[in-house]
């Protein structure tokens, strides 16, 4: 999350229709004037901003029924969904952003705005790893936005079967988690299934200090993880530097254990509040952004390139010496960086190993249309999995 | 819901920069001519509608800077959230929408914005029955939008005393459900706690009609609470005009008996579906939005009209003849409407009973005034939880 400061320049508009007491209101940037502005014209200047966005929302969702036209009159979302559109227009969104507010805000803005507008005639149906409120679902909101419907299914497994059959239009389900490592089912079900990935989700687990006491003051041991403990070194540093540091083998444990205590606290994600019957003293209390969740988007077809993508491949070698070295060359010959690599036993035969490798680029894009050329002479079969636009914020 | 229907008038302004392309596109408005658009114009110009909403988008963030100014300098989000201004804000934009998006989706949109702007100094804390996910949870979002600190809490006891003891700005808690009537333990909470009601939320649970089968022709039978049937009748008419409704003691013995045979089908919620392996063959299938569960918002102030106001008291009244008459007797005289009323017994006595009543109006309007004074007369004790802004969309 890149925290943009207020660093707002001049442009300010006034409302298409100011009321009489517009003229009392002082320029939002003249920050350093310190009278307190009179807050009914702030207000009337407020009013007329929202006329105005409300007035482009609508403009925006009248030509989105045009895109919808000119791909077929009245067609449902998914015929003209485009990840790749998406991908473009959200970064331009974060390219012009100048603050005051964040660009997870306003991606988080305009992907509902984007929401909204193509789910004007039929839309998109997509499926995912149920019940409701699981961290799927929030992924589902945060790529698709709000205007969508969400069908809660009983797997991962059963997610790939609903894209498949036609009944969801596409399918979220996690591949991988910061701290535990791949999701393998999720990986294993691409050995037999034709679906493809047309998008990445990354979605942020906070950290929070956990303790059945009251204040932070009191606090004089906190358990977590030691990974737990690495993420938030700085925050504790800062804030409690005499506490004592008791690792423990999961954060759950820590939070059970800080239970019994007015004195100890826990690091762990908010919901171990609930669970546990604790307080949240303080959070997130990360140092970085780096507690994330990866989700795969699965569609049935693959899109053109964003501009900034990332390509999700199958490959199956044959047990041979050097076989791994020849299929991973060519992608360091033509300049291309490999994200991920994580082998799997294959499913076709014996002594036959899949790989899942992630590499920067789209497979349109010439460099990684030769890489790919090329490396089929050495592998059994290779399979493009998806080319999807890089999860933006 | 009101669904619009596509009736833009004029006024599409061209984009600050078109690109050369743009003169190619259509007008949206222009649906009666065939011609399939260009794409590339028509997302020129959307392009061009982006840049204009994230600029407003700014302004409108720098302007509610002023506003917390205006209240004391770098306050908190929670010393400038205003609830009848929000709602005078939101019902402004209903007025007016006059398509092609619905007022829900309108309605969404706008407190995002607004939630984001609010936000930028220090986020509100709102407390919510834990864990994360459940329902209390999509009406925290729901009514403050996602830029906020969610607090996943272990009761409803415990969001009261979060918010009392200012660990949380504010609590939301479920208070009515339109099928399972009054949450008791709630409005028992507010016969001892000081808090007040500032705000209501209404969540829509939506019906769908759920099946092992994969297609509504194949479906002979219906199982449902006869509630169901009711909510969904139009629609059984028009789809499934031939199949058997069989009446169950709830929706879930209707998902569990459904899971026997490719010919039979469940009416439920969508989470129905994960729990007993169903898929939802179609929905929301309700005639009328009115499954709904109502929450209340809760803070630890009063405050003022936003214009359109319900207000909920808490009356305690001696076990004597004619009594509960003479309390409600003042509110019909001035002409206000009852919503609501519900007896519990009372805590501070024998004999002794205490009504939870809601009427329309705010308790600073005339009306309202007045008859409180008359109904403080005949009751031992009247206690205004709240006057706050009726729920919107």
């Amino acid at each position: 999350m890149t925290t943009k400061g207020s660093k707002a320049k001049g442009k300010q508009r006034s409302p298409a229709k100011a009321t009489g007491r517009t003229r009392e209101a002082t320029k939002p940037d003249a920050g350093k004037n310190e009278t307190k502005p009179d807050l009914g014209a702030v207000r009337a200047q407020i009013d007329g901003i929202d006329r105005q966005i409300q007035d482009l929302i609508k403009q925006r969702a009248n030509w989105a029924q045009q895109v919808g036209k000119a791909k077929g009159k009245l067609a449902a979302a998914v015929d003209y969904y485009r990840p790749e559109r998406e991908a473009q227009v959200l970064r331009r969104v974060v390219d012009r952003n100048d603050g005051p507010l964040n660009d997870e805000v306003l991606v988080r803005l305009f992907r509902e705005i984007m929401s909204a507008c193509l789910a004007q005639q039929e839309p998109l149906k997509i499926g995912f790893l149920g019940p409701e409120g699981t961290h799927s679902q929030q992924a589902v909101y945060k790529h698709f936005g709000h205007s969508i419907h969400g069908l809660p299914l009983a797997s991962i497994e059963e997610v790939f079967q609903e894209v498949e059959a036609g009944h969801a239009d596409f399918g979220v389900v996690p591949v991988e988690n910061s701290t535990q490592g791949t999701i393998q089912s999720t990986l294993d079900m691409f050995l037999t299934s034709g679906l493809r990935i047309c998008g990445e989700v990354e979605l942020r687990v906070h950290q929070h200090l956990l303790s059945r006491a009251g204040r932070l003051e009191d606090i004089e041991r906190v358990y977590a993880h030691p990974q737990s403990f690495a993420q938030c070194k700085a925050w504790l540093r800062q804030y409690l530097p005499k506490a004592e540091k008791i690792p423990v083998s999961s954060n759950a444990d820590g939070a059970k254990r800080a239970r019994n205590a007015d004195d100890a606290a826990a690091i762990a994600g908010i919901s171990a509040a609930t669970v546990y019957g604790l307080k949240s003293l303080a959070g997130p209390i990360e140092d970085r952004p780096d507690n994330t969740t990866r989700f795969l988007v699965l569609g049935r077809e693959l899109f053109p390139p964003s501009g900034n993508d990332r390509t999700s491949l199958l490959v199956f070698i044959k047990d041979q010496p050097g076989a791994l070295y020849h299929v991973l060359a060519p992608f360091a010959k033509h300049g291309l960086s490999m994200n991920r690599i994580e082998s799997r036993p294959g499913h076709t035969g014996l002594w036959q190993y899949a790989f899942f490798i992630d590499i920067a680029g789209h497979a349109q894009e010439e460099a990684m249309h030769r890489a790919l050329a090329e490396v089929a002479d050495f592998a059994q079969e290779v399979k493009v999995l998806g080319s999807y636009p890089v999860a933006i914020s």
